[in-house]
């Protein structure tokens, strides 16, 4: 492979959990050893770096922090755990702030324990936001609803649509709420090509994260991501789709697979540039 | 539990692969002696067993074969694969016939290897549906396209909503080709209960498949499926849908999961058949 040119990754962001074997300053001096100008952090990791060092590392290295995962976690019905909830998503929006990133990307939660009511779940995600929306926007900080594929209904994320994702962003001001398009997400609907449109429109396109489809899926699921390239995924169109709606921020890409992290760090992030370039650009 | 009785059952339906541990002499046996007058079967056991003697021995215990499954897999690109997989479908819908089953379900085939073009792939399906739709009426067999979660949709079935396989059953004659409604797989939806009304308007739902979603899901998600009620799918409300379009068809339990596969037939589907009642009826 030929190494790609710092022009080429120009709108490259790695997100951290890609390269989980690598710690925060690793990951800062990785990237900017590869000529990658920006990354995606997880709350977990920079809380347990401490945050105004992780602040202080990314700007020492020159990296734009593109986006925060992640808030969320919406749906539970007793009182106390949505005050909970709440608490915490006030929490992550400090930290977005203070890693001066734009966004911060909400996975809604699945449906509580016994619960088969998902229409409802997902009002109760509709609501948090409508309360953390003000407090977001007055720290700079935009919300972005992140559909997941609907193999994470139950469990993990009620929103399984880009459809869904704007029906919600819709009710709020688009620079306070946006969605998180992700291709590993979101390639199999053929109703998303009309929604990325529809939220180019509306200057709703928060995040573009990008990951390849792969079988077969491991245990749990999670982390069954491909490598860019790996997979059935039209990553290169799914790109040219948002890229049609006007949006010109970065391309994140977010792969959670064991293979990958049990790889030497500095290659692996070769690697994804290298396929980033020949898939996605 | 308290036994159901013969009219809680009228609808019921027990597909073969829900209680696999059983050949297809103790499915009727077992089904006939718990009051339960449908099943459906699968093209792999019946052909074993021999397809006449397999439809008599159906006769002879008073059952009603609801479906066969499953034709399909239509998406090769290249014409031999293309040409075997007509021939194997024609070849399914005599079986169908002489099982005395008006339905045939299709599960449409996933991505070939490499193909990164899913839409391009949905149209083979349409295509290949027309040239068998002709000579499944002639048989009295209609074609029921299953739509597949999307979890499946790289590997088994590019048809991954209601939508989707009414979009495509539309272009034909709706006594030639239906839908399947499985709770398993659309449960998640927020769209599906628009679609449930469309197909149930146009004459199109051609089975109403159960089971419950569970999770975590295991290795290959195939065999993830829950007993009825052990899962979030508001499986009475559903069935509520689909009979409020006018259906009065069969409720077809289809559930592959390895630990009830380890479970005494009989005992297996006393519990469907309670849980049923208390779930779904």
């Amino acid at each position: 492979m030929t190494a790609p040119t710092g022009r080429d990754l120009a709108r490259l962001s790695i997100n951290q959990e890609t390269v989980k074997q690598w710690s925060l300053p690793e990951l800062a001096e990785g990237c900017a050893a590869a000529g990658i100008g920006a990354v995606g952090l997880w709350r977990a990791p920079v809380q347990e770096y401490g945050l105004r060092r992780a602040a202080r590392l990314m700007r020492d290295h020159g990296l734009t922090v593109t986006s925060l995962c992640r808030g969320g976690f919406f749906t539970a019905t007793d009182p106390g755990g949505r005050a909970a909830a709440l608490d915490d998503n006030r929490a992550a929006i400090d930290e977005a702030a203070e890693l001066e990133t734009g966004t911060l990307v909400l996975v809604s939660g699945g449906l509580p324990p016994g619960d088969r009511d998902i229409a409802a779940a997902r009002e109760r995600v509709a609501d948090a936001i409508g309360e953390l929306a003000p407090y977001a926007a007055e720290r700079g900080v935009r919300l972005a609803i992140e559909p997941l594929h609907p193999m994470f209904a139950s469990d993990r994320c009620v929103i399984s649509t880009l459809g869904q994702a704007l029906d919600i962003a819709e009710r709020f001001p688009a620079d306070r709420v946006g969605v998180v398009v992700d291709t590993y997400h979101l390639w199999w609907d053929d109703l998303a090509p009309a929604q990325i449109v529809r939220a180019g429109a509306g200057g709703r396109l928060a995040c573009f994260q990008v990951a390849d489809w792969v079988t077969p899926l491991p245990e749990g699921v999670l982390l069954g991501r491909g490598q860019l390239g790996d997979g059935c995924v039209d990553l290169r169109g799914l790109r040219e789709q948002v890229d049609a709606t006007g949006f010109r921020g970065p391309v994140e890409v977010e792969i959670f697979n064991a293979a990958l992290w049990a790889r030497d760090g500095a290659e692996l992030v070769a690697e994804i540039a290298d396929r980033y370039v020949r898939h996605v650009l």
